[in-house]
């Protein structure tokens, strides 16, 4: 099967025939499986099920009383607890609601309302353009053409965006504003950011003199197999004579749950400045019931997080392993499917031969299977290559997985054959 | 005391003198109070504890798991809750996260960056004018200040905003483009808008296409004496051809808790489909957890909400009957101080003679009692007459309120004799 290339339009034919008789008899068995998005599983959320119970107190340890109005940017235990467990500094973080998101766009609505501090509002710039290594995370694409800011495409490497490609965009374009960065287990890829690219990132020249990285740590502590860190973004960039360069976001969505849960976002003095000065004027103060009750939930302690996030990793494992070990077994010695592990996060991310991805996604669901539309992970939903396909095993139980594998197997050969005939034609 | 504008400066300065040494006494107390805010008691918050009690179930009613992502615009039976208790169709709800103020600075960023429905993004407009009924809102006024909109004073009636006002301003100018509204128990003033001040404002010509009605029905449900609805502003746009006009807002903060409570904003199926079409943007969903413990707090049932907010009133009504009759007792036969009884909210809005508002709340806040910034009724909190003082009675215990109205009855003594020897001089 390895050199499918090779093979006569005729011995291409059976093979599909043969393909396709698979994917009848799969079609048959009704499945309704939705692999689409990277949802944690019911038995992973049962693990905080803890913040469901009781609350036995109403006083923070200010006395605050968290019932009511008041302490608009987060209770001092809360902030402390995630300083503790990421390393930023408490006065740099502002907690949000339940969503990372809400405060991108935030951050975003500020940009392009108010500019950065200094700077000129973006809405008043003729273009505002910015920097999405891909493939990415496709809500963060859908949030930047919501603002109708121009996506620009950079490659991803195993270090991180190509730093070549991003360092001279930026340095050349005075409407190049900005940059997406995932840093640990970016989504999809899975790919830890070196500390050469963070530094590269906080140090390079700029022609915007209010570049921003929009640094969403969204598995900063969602290890799957070996430990990494991230890159302390906000210090590099500190030590880099640009305090202001980097907005970090952090939830708990994928530590306890994602409704329910809460948020946060660190910057530089001015920004946090900024950005409370705006908060101010559209909320007299976020949830701190749920800010209290993660507190509790953790008794106020890092170790404790980590700790919940290796229970995690125990209920998540044998699910990577199941999707790469089938990956390997039937793709590895193939030229139809290529893929690099995931050092952790949410997703694993595999490209087709060029052209096949969207077919394989529409196979997939007319079978029963949903997956993340194929073209999610590059801006305007449109992969150049039509090759990316995310897959995001988090959810299903090790069963629907299995029998998702045997499916996508199935479409990955079926769409690529008939590529082949295509093209042999 | 009633005609002090007939006394001599000397006879004056023996009154001056006599408030004043009582002023100094009553600085020795010590106290500290703080009644700025239009915050709910602990006793008011005890009410809610329920919600802070273990939650027996991890589903809605459709099988939603509330802990994970999904079902963006509110659970089904949290909708239907709302829906029966202010009588608006489910399909126009989406409900938000804890703050309303959120969702109305929500949709001014939509009309700013993206316009209303059909519309150009106000941001590009030459000049947006918003129409503000005053005494109002001062969070609504540092809101649309944010957006850089001119905020137009209009002076309220009984019956609300004074209507040929807001029609001629609306009518002949097209950069007139929204009011503000809080229709029930209005803040500061207590007033109800008729149901014909709703009609006009549901049917008036506007010279904006786009004029936008801001109704902040923020105390719908809170009643302190006898008991009034609300015009249904979304049937009344509706019926007079314009589905569009309103965006009704109301939330949960001073019926359950503050924190931790839930909001919603309900609108014609234009706006809610470019509402929805943004906030999917920007969050994969509010917290559906509070949503199912308030739910289950009220058993589903608008009848239990109804009964909450008796209890509510019990506790709050001796605190506005102390205030009144304070203000009765101290100032019903003199020139010094008018105002009209709330007929239910949150506040007491009192008028000193002008020129002496500022000066009350700075000699209250001398002598430990923080009240309302003076001025803060107005846009730009610039209070032209420098007259209006929000009282809000909610928070503080009977004592101290006694307390309160004892020190703001020398304060407003001495403002206005040291007004009246100015203006003798």
């Amino acid at each position: 099967m390895s050199h499918w290339g090779n093979l006569s339009s005729t011995q291409l034919k059976q093979l599909l025939s043969d393909e396709e008789s698979k994917y009848e008899a799969f079609k048959t068995r009704g499945l309704t499986l939705d692999l689409s998005r990277g949802k944690p599983s019911p038995d992973v959320l049962d693990l905080s099920d803890g913040l469901l119970g009781a609350l036995d107190t109403k006083l923070a340890s200010d006395d605050t009383d968290i019932r009511n109005y008041g302490m608009p940017y987060g209770l001092p235990e809360c902030k402390k607890l995630f300083s503790d467990l990421l390393g930023i500094p408490t006065e740099k973080i502002t907690i949000g609601g339940n969503s990372s998101l809400a405060l991108m766009y935030g951050v975003f609505t500020n940009l392009y309302l108010f500019g950065a501090p200094g700077g000129v509002p973006w809405s008043r710039c003729e273009k505002v353009k910015i920097l999405c290594p891909c493939p990415g995370y496709d809500r963060h694409f859908t949030l930047t053409d919501d603002f109708g800011a121009e996506m620009i495409t950079v490659p991803m490497t195993d270090n991180g965006p190509d730093m070549d490609i991003v360092e001279k965009l930026a340095a050349t374009d005075a409407s190049v504003k900005g940059i997406w960065c995932v840093p640990l287990y970016s989504n999809p890829g899975g790919v830890v950011y070196s500390e050469e690219t963070a530094q590269r990132l906080a140090s390079m020249k700029t022609a915007a003199p209010d570049f921003r990285i929009f640094w969403d740590n969204a598995y900063g502590v969602h290890h799957l197999f070996e430990e990494h860190t991230t890159p302390d973004i906000l210090a590099l960039t500190e030590s880099a004579g640009h305090p202001e360069r980097a907005f970090y976001f952090f939830s708990t969505s994928k530590i306890n749950y994602p409704s329910g849960g809460l948020s946060f976002v660190a910057s530089g003095s001015e920004n946090v400045e900024q950005l409370r000065l705006h908060l101010g004027k559209q909320t007299i103060g976020y949830d701190k019931i749920i800010q209290l009750r993660t507190v509790k939930f953790f008794g106020g302690d890092a170790e404790s997080i980590r700790a919940h996030m290796k229970k995690i990793a125990h209920i998540l494992r044998p699910k990577f392993e199941l999707v790469l070990s089938a990956l390997d077994r039937e793709f590895s010695d193939t030229e139809l499917l290529t893929w690099t592990p995931p050092k952790g996060g949410y997703f694993v991310s595999v490209n087709t031969r060029p052209g096949c991805a969207k077919r394989v996604v529409a196979l997939a669901k007319d079978a029963g299977a949903i997956l993340t539309d194929a073209g999610a992970t590059y801006p305007y939903g449109a992969d150049p290559e039509d090759a990316n396909i995310r897959i995001a095993p988090t959810y299903p139980t090790l069963d629907e997985l299995a029998q998702m594998m045997e499916l996508f197997t199935i479409c990955v050969r079926i769409a690529s054959i008939e590529k082949l005939l295509k093209e042999n034609a």
